[in-house]
């Protein structure tokens, strides 16, 4: 598999005589992929049904023509107005029960029956159109599902297909109203059309209500995504992709990927740094310009794991963008070393998001590699150096990295569902986990809750998993891995309830949580010997091992063998101290790295990645400012350097 | 009055089988009385009119049969889910007009006929079938009034009923037009009709018109209650019993206390301390895990005169709960600190909430007495040593206090109506007064704002009060206590208007309002000899003696006589020296407490209670961390230690 | 022109058998002028079409025969309440689909026909009543248009009306699609029919389609004053004016101000200062019983151009006010202080709010010139001291300032739509600008960005202008003034996109502008020798000369002769550099003010404002705190001082 840059390009906005020079000009700047066509549907339908494909056919021809293989994206991001007249209830509604309405994009709810046919419809249309075509190197479904929150519904559609859910999973209402636990308040259903969706109540939802309607809501995106893939795999060989985001959770992103071939997601890390990310306002403002260092490498893992190995940036920030509260400028080398990482992490391919800033719109202050008036924006230099430096290791694929963790969709479900601790959160949890290995030196896989196969690996961490299935526990205990589990890990059923007889704990390990206690900030718990408890502490007791404490001697870390658990939300200082515990008992190597320094394996190539504003000296290597150096048995192989 | 402990119990939780022994359990603890019923309207009547109480006999027997005294709530909190489709215009409706949905619990308006009559029914039900029951000891109507926003309601019920209100008491438009002022914007009314609901005016809607909406509001609470007892009294002598909550202000807890034979209260100290409470970040970090040292107390006093002398805590915190923000685990002693302190102003019973902590829906993280699966939670222990403590004084009764402060729900929602400034509150202001007197080691009572009967007090409190009458001031002079009024004392008539001839002051005592100015944060007017004003500062000037002033020169406080008049928000530094003043003054002793200290007299006992995480020693006296020691003419009689 | 104090008064709020008094009073007081009737319409015509207005022929005549002039305000800002009966669509309706109900002020929607022809209609009735009567010597067309966030509605009537004005506008839809860019997200419409309004969109809408909306709303109100100023016209001769008020954007006063004679505002500086203003805390707190020392005469400038050199205070703060979060006092001295500056900057007219204080409705806090009860409030003994001072400059004229500022609503409309970043705002730097200019001490003028006759102007400053016209460049030079374009000036073409072949840049000036980024707050970017670019910074490039540069290199202020381009928001220390080499290069002095401290000159009159709580010595003149003082060529003509 090789390294391919691509760009994402949008022939309806500019005049046909402009695409073959732009065509060339892409070529000459080393891209091999161009995206078109996910916002085209009033081009291509301007009329129901009545289909104006011509220009596409010629953008093909003459993008396919000029050598760079074409994604095809299925239209239905942005269905046309005038299928808000032909299915007027069709919009998602808000919590509030307002209804989200055309004049954007994503304005469709998942469960409207009428708008899933109309997708299957344009997808069928392109899909028998273009399918053979041998320029099509690949399909995209959709765009960016879940992003603008378009996920969660209130519609009246989606409370029918909820009620459908509901019935077909419980079969009757008494098993329902037992599974949740209705009795509680009162809150017994009599049948299933008496089931509401859980917005607008008093005080807040019964929790095993909302966590069926987070299920039933993920599932709808996936049956959405399904129809399209099952259309276009009549049609066509090519790989079907979808391109996923940054944090966002709503839906379970492995049940989307089973059914295409290739996951892609969408980085852009300097705005994700300032509206998505937990972080202190120093750490904000020492990677204003170049992002957080872990957050790129995270979700790299998360989508090859969503991918089944295969995984691309569909689109990468390739300057300044507009959708952020502040939108500074990447530092010069940043859009080099982002694309850079992306391949150190196995991605086939990475393609900047846009080839032209748009002179119009929503997204006219969002950089392009070409200015509006088609100049070369400063990311262009940087991508035809990051074209050159591939080369050097075109062929080497992603191995297996010593430490894995699992992550599990449900489980932010859950605990977004019931914090119980405003300072608790599945993904920073998660996050934190991976930021202590990453500081470490360590490359990381990120692997589904249902993973079974952990050969291979030293140490497994699973934190905050709402349930827990002892086959996973048994499965990593088999493969000789230490498994970390904890903290709140197995505190609830599949249903949101407390297990029988009480949280059943890690099988194999003797340690319970007697006692639970969220914490407002400032309020951290010290640890004997270094570091805090943060958000969320559990009291544990039991005979396993203990191995951390708390400086008022309730116990943090315990263990039995193989099998760990934790019983609070570590900081950094903790988390540090907790991965030297397992690298020592699980016998791996680590490398404490500085602030801002990264390092990541590719089969037996180091990458050295400087997220930092300065040039660094690490392990005998200068790494310049924003900068990238691959090294081979410690000879450096290739390097990144804009400054 | 012997002083006995409770606990909360739901028999349609848990399997009949458990009954027996959960009850035998209880007993065992030291349980007198035991709360069941409240939420269990689906399985009294799981279909509209078919009535299924065979279960809740059973209950009755078995728990009663233990020996166990109960007390049954009429289940009106939670209407089952065919309420809704027999009325669908039930729900109340939130500010910005949007029903308030079924799902949690409290889903009704209370101005709605239908569903009064509906609760009426069920009502007569229970109290026919168990008002001679001998097992029933005690009722309790609803259950926590006003918890979740719910005494306002925008609701159309809402509003034709107080259209009818206004009519009732205005007799015509004109008149209510004249009472209102609303010529000042050409807001007059033509007929009755015409009056809609204060919510959703493009600026605020007429102070005298939102003001009149929250007494409606308030008496339709009463009126809902009343129903209630009414046919409560009908078929029971047993006493009646509202379970009232923490800095809830929305009714009139002394209306509805009228028609009721006990108040209690639902004591959440950790909580309350998060979120309901102004107070410092250090404040609140050092009482993290033991609540405000004065909040309970407060609320204890309040209740105590609602009650008329006769209160319990329906339902006591006995471990972390699951609602608020951040829910740490109270330290060990705590439970049974809170629980004396409640003896110790005059509880009769205190209340666990709840027996076992439910496996399941919105409160599955709220610890009980026991855990999910039946062993003991840490507040058991606790529980048992309360039983045990109060033997030591089981028949001592609350006597007066040398000082009142006079409470008035309508100035509440007087300054809600009209702030005049975002840092001036009325229960805030209000609470800053009786904490500096419990600083000053005083015992304090609460008086309803229409009490004339003061014999006894040395001082009588009465700031903020928003209409004066002059007898309030002419029976306090009458009983030869000083009475400290202001600031914003008499500053409007019933009808949110300035009083003809501006403002009257304070009968007798020549100091007049000039001008009044509010106050943002870090803006304190320094006095002489220290402390400052913050957030409302009076312009005054008069004959009286002055015995305050700023450092500007203007006056603060000044008297004449025993008549005193206070012209701002006090800090505590001015607190405590006004508390000074007036006790010389009034010549009663105060005892000056270390932070986290307070005292209470219950008969000739003095209770010491130490909310704080050390130990302290005060007067001699040792008082363990988060401990309660009893003196009785110095002498200690009983002393509670959980370290 | 004289120089005349006035006074707002409501008959309709006192027995009649005061007005006589009252008008007695205001005359001793030292008044001229008197406004009334705005707010009543429900007086005027309590019921539809019957006419009720001998009360206000009296009070006229009452006050018009004490030797008062009376301004007539039409009553169309308080519709009563039987007009919502007959026009049920006539409400506002707000961005989340909410109506704008009855029951306060400014309920109406500008785009109702129906609602215009009522306001036409009394509009007729007073106008024919009263146009000729010989004590009405000015009109007021409704009141405050824009208060209370009332300029945008997001109705039904709205919608068509919207609808209407993009056909007007563009003819075909296909125009419209093109010059929006709908294309962009298929958002291509295919009958104007198929336009909704910009609000709850599932992301933002297209900033095209959200300026032209701007653009009708600001239209629809000046066809509305229009439709009262044409029937007013039909019927007097008396000047028409309008009381703007401070920092409401959301219309262009310039094009109402067209159809008028006299601008005025509604000047209340305390209030102001808390709730619409950006400063540090600090600032805050040292003027917090004064007001911004530069926000008045900002405001004061902006209406002397809007009212074309003729403009009053209509309403000046007294005392202190009701609306504000916090509302505390002036400081004596302020109500003079604030009068006397409006007349230096040329002010007609200044009237007091209000007379007496009201005791009933929203604003019975609101302090008069009288307390409720009918003693002189503290504003009252200022009011007298400025009639008798301005007798000493009765005849003095304002004159041309050295400097301008080109003022443009609709780049506060563009930029509102989309900032880019959150810390840049239209008015904020626009207002930066004025305020370096006065601590400079200079005289500022304000211009309509129509303008094209710079004559005897040094320098003109237009930051921030969306749209530039060359013309506007080249009348600045052909007039010898420096004119300092920049930041983010000509970004966009009128429809909001970037003008073809990308960002034109100013003519006959090569400063570019290659990059963009905005900033987070404690981002700003040092400058090589002083001061930071904050919240919005340029990379330029070009062969103009470079006067400033970032300390990391890049450009920050560019200059060809006259022309000058800044690509950054400057920072106090940084703006105050700039206009030092401006007025070098523009051959003018400046005179630095300390803090507090402001400068004004009327025609040869030196007026030397201290806002500062404590005396100041500037240039050998002591100038006592809250005071203003005169002087006539460095010789003391007048003085206030209240201290």
């Amino acid at each position: 598999m090789s390294k391919d840059l691509g760009v994402c390009y949008y022939p309806e906005h500019w005049p046909e005589d402009m695409w073959a020079k732009d065509a060339a000009d892409m070529v000459a700047a080393g891209i091999k992929w161009v995206r078109i066509g996910e916002f085209a549907w009033s081009r291509m339908e301007a009329v129901p049904g009545k289909l104006t494909l011509e220009w596409l056919d010629r953008a093909i021809d003459v993008l396919g023509g000029a050598g760079l293989k074409v994604i095809l994206g299925t239209p239905t991001a942005t269905p046309p107005r005038w299928m808000i007249d032909k299915h007027p209830d069709m919009l998602a509604v808000d919590e509030s029960g307002n209804p989200r309405k055309f004049g954007s994009r994503r304005h469709y709810c998942f469960s409207h029956d009428g708008y899933r046919e109309e997708s299957a419809r344009i997808t069928r249309i392109v899909a028998e159109r273009y399918g053979r075509n041998r320029h099509i190197a690949a399909w995209q479904t959709d765009n960016e599902y879940g992003c603008h929150d378009t996920i969660i519904s209130y519609s009246e559609p989606a409370k029918i297909a909820f009620q459908k859910w509901c019935r077909d999973k419980y079969g009757t209402i008494h098993t329902l109203n037992e599974a949740w636990g209705n009795i509680f308040w009162s809150m017994e259903y009599f049948s299933f059309e008496d089931i509401d969706l859980p917005n607008l109540t008093v005080t807040e939802p019964n929790p095993s209500h909302v966590l069926a309607f987070r299920r039933f809501s993920s599932d709808q995106v996936v049956r959405f995504n399904k129809v399209q893939a099952d259309i276009l795999r009549e049609n066509t060989d090519m790989p079907l992709i979808h391109n996923y985001m940054g944090r966002i959770l709503e839906f379970d992103h492995f049940d989307v990927g089973a059914d295409l071939d290739i996951a892609s997601w969408d980085s852009y890390p300097i705005g994700f740094l300032s509206d998505r990310l937990e972080a202190s306002d120093d750490h904000k403002a020492r990677f204003l310009r170049q992002g957080d260092p872990d957050m790129q490498a995270f979700h790299h893992d998360l989508y090859r794991a969503v991918g089944k190995g295969r995984w691309w940036v569909m689109e990468q920030q390739p300057g300044p963008v507009n959708w952020a509260p502040f939108n500074p400028a990447p530092l010069p080398g940043m859009v080099a070393l982002w694309s850079l990482e992306a391949f150190a992490h196995g991605a086939e391919v990475v393609s900047y998001f846009r080839w032209r800033q748009a002179p119009m719109a929503q997204e006219m202050m969002h950089a392009g590699l070409q200015t509006p008036d088609g100049r070369e924006a400063p990311g262009m230099a940087e991508a035809r150096q990051v074209a050159d430096i591939v080369k050097a290791f075109d062929d080497v694929e992603s191995s297996q990295s010593p430490v894995a963790i699992v992550f599990d969709y449900a489980s932010d479900w859950a605990w977004h569902t019931q914090p119980q601790g405003a300072g608790f959160d599945y993904f920073r949890l998660t996050f934190a986990t991976y930021r202590a290995l990453r500081r470490a030196g360590l490359s990381v896989d990120i692997v589904n809750s249902d993973c079974r196969d952990f050969a291979g690996y030293r140490a497994v961490f699973a934190p905050g998993l709402a349930t827990l299935e002892p086959s996973l526990v048994e499965a990593i205990d088999d493969a000789g891995a230490i498994g970390v589990l904890g903290p709140r890990t197995g505190a609830i059923t599949t249903e949101f309830r407390i297990p029988e007889g009480g949280r059943p704990g890690v099988p194999g390990l003797d340690a319970r949580v007697e006692l639970i206690e969220s914490l407002p900030p400032h309020a951290g718990m010290a640890v004997v010997g270094g570091g805090t408890v943060d958000h969320w502490c559990e009291r544990l007791s039991g005979s396993a091992k203990p191995l951390l404490s708390l400086e008022n001697g309730a116990l943090v870390l315990m263990a039995e063998r193989n099998r760990w658990y934790l019983g609070g939300f570590p900081d950094e200082t903790l988390f540090d101290r907790i991965v030297g515990l397992v690298s020592e008992a699980g016998e791996f190597e680590t490398h404490p790295m500085p602030e801002g320094l990264r390092r990541r394996m590719l089969g037996d190539l180091e990458f050295l990645i400087n997220y930092d504003a300065g040039d660094v000296t690490h392990d005998g290597q200068r790494i310049p400012a924003c900068g990238v150096v691959v090294r081979k048995d410690g000879q450096v192989l290739a390097e990144s350097n804009m400054n």
